[in-house]
């Protein structure tokens, strides 16, 4: 058996997450069906570098998967675009070694989450951004949220504690910038907890308003307690863009 | 009565074009509701420079009303945006002159659309734009299309010609450029028939994949037979740009 590595972009608004759950449509089943098809194999799986939640959008996903075929990576990737509905495209396929894990071997990831700040929410971008209708202050946000640089444990950004076996994980790069009309939140880590980048988001989104003071994002860090950290943002505005090796 | 001048943007996927019909979803009723829950009045008429199909976005459509409110322009802006729903937004109002009418006065359109031309379609982009999946060659499409400048009858352009009283009309800007993985055929004219922009479109995208000779231009103007042009290119790619008085 061959190990296929294949990279994966998605508008996620009309699928309820990766991961297949009986009865809704989601990314990991469409995928994987149109793999089979190709194959003729009844039992493809995809191993994805870590599920996405129902709303959220990858522009980089990753994920590996066992097949016997013998058709060449691009042969793949134009033979399952074409069994793909629109809103999911596989953008390049791979020959990764025997014991390649996509999910395992995830060095670091990066995800962004967009904010249209404008007082009048463009309609373009309502399926891709969160709509807040308030500006932010970029500049104060990323000021803020250079506290959470490295290796620190960030319960207090996830739903839920606990559900993973350890909530430490280290930032590598934070960054908010401005793109025109939108506010950027960058965030790319060796892992991220559940909804951490939206209870992020959210948190940094109160300080660039200035309903909260810069130094809240340290307090909020050190109290451990996500009651304390601003409300999850949307899925609309998060994107998986890049998963490395 | 004042007579106000709005502009207005929206996505066009999910509305049955801009004009009112029974048992439908269009942007003239949804607009003129939301004014009318505003203005407190039960019959508020917006008039639009040209009527967009099912389908075709907007960005500068432009529209005129007669209202009794005495509300300023930001406020009207501001109230009107809180009841439209997220896929339409209007971004500006002014006062017009008692005569002005956004149709008859519009003395040019601007309307762009955009051929996402990637072997794999951009799923971010299925819905505002035309994805054939074939690269065309925009220099040679744009070298093509000059031909079109002027005033001529463009009536082999025209789905079900006759339909206007003339098809003569004059482009005074057509251009066909790159910007990144999306070609932009450009057309500014001082009107435009039924699918005119469409119907120019196709036919330029059969020349710029070499399916025509570039001269091929040249004979669908001079011979003046819809039959003779292109396809008619679909509608999500269509965007109403501009409107200038």
């Amino acid at each position: 058996m061959r190990n296929l590595k294949m990279i994966v972009r998605y508008d996620g608004t009309e699928f309820c997450g990766w991961q297949t759950q009986p009865g809704v449509r989601t990314v990991q089943q469409t995928v994987e069906q149109a793999i089979q098809s190709i194959t003729q194999e009844t039992r493809v799986r995809a191993n994805c570098s870590g599920r996405t939640d129902a709303g959220v959008h990858a522009i980089g996903q990753v994920f590996n998967f066992y097949t016997g075929t013998r058709l060449d990576g691009a042969t793949l990737v134009k033979a399952v675009n074409a069994k793909l509905p629109d809103d999911v495209a596989v953008t390049s396929c791979e020959e990764a070694g025997q014991a390649f894990d996509a999910n395992r071997d995830a060095v670091k990831k990066l995800y962004r989450y967009v904010i249209n700040d404008t007082r009048i929410p463009d309609p373009f971008q309502r399926r891709y951004a969160w709509q807040p209708r308030r500006r932010v202050d970029t500049e104060r946000m990323h000021r803020a949220a250079q506290c959470l640089l490295g290796r620190h444990d960030f319960r207090c950004f996830e739903t839920q504690w606990p559900n993973r076996l350890s909530s430490v994980r280290t930032i590598k790069h934070i960054a908010v910038t401005r793109h025109d009309d939108c506010a950027w939140v960058e965030v790319e880590a060796d892992g991220f907890l559940y909804n951490m980048v939206r209870a992020i988001t959210g948190t940094l989104y109160l300080i660039g308003h200035n309903y909260w003071p810069e130094e809240k994002m340290r307090d909020v860090l050190e109290g451990m307690d996500r009651r304390e950290a601003g409300p999850t943002a949307p899925p609309q505005g998060l994107f998986l863009v890049r998963v490395t090796y």
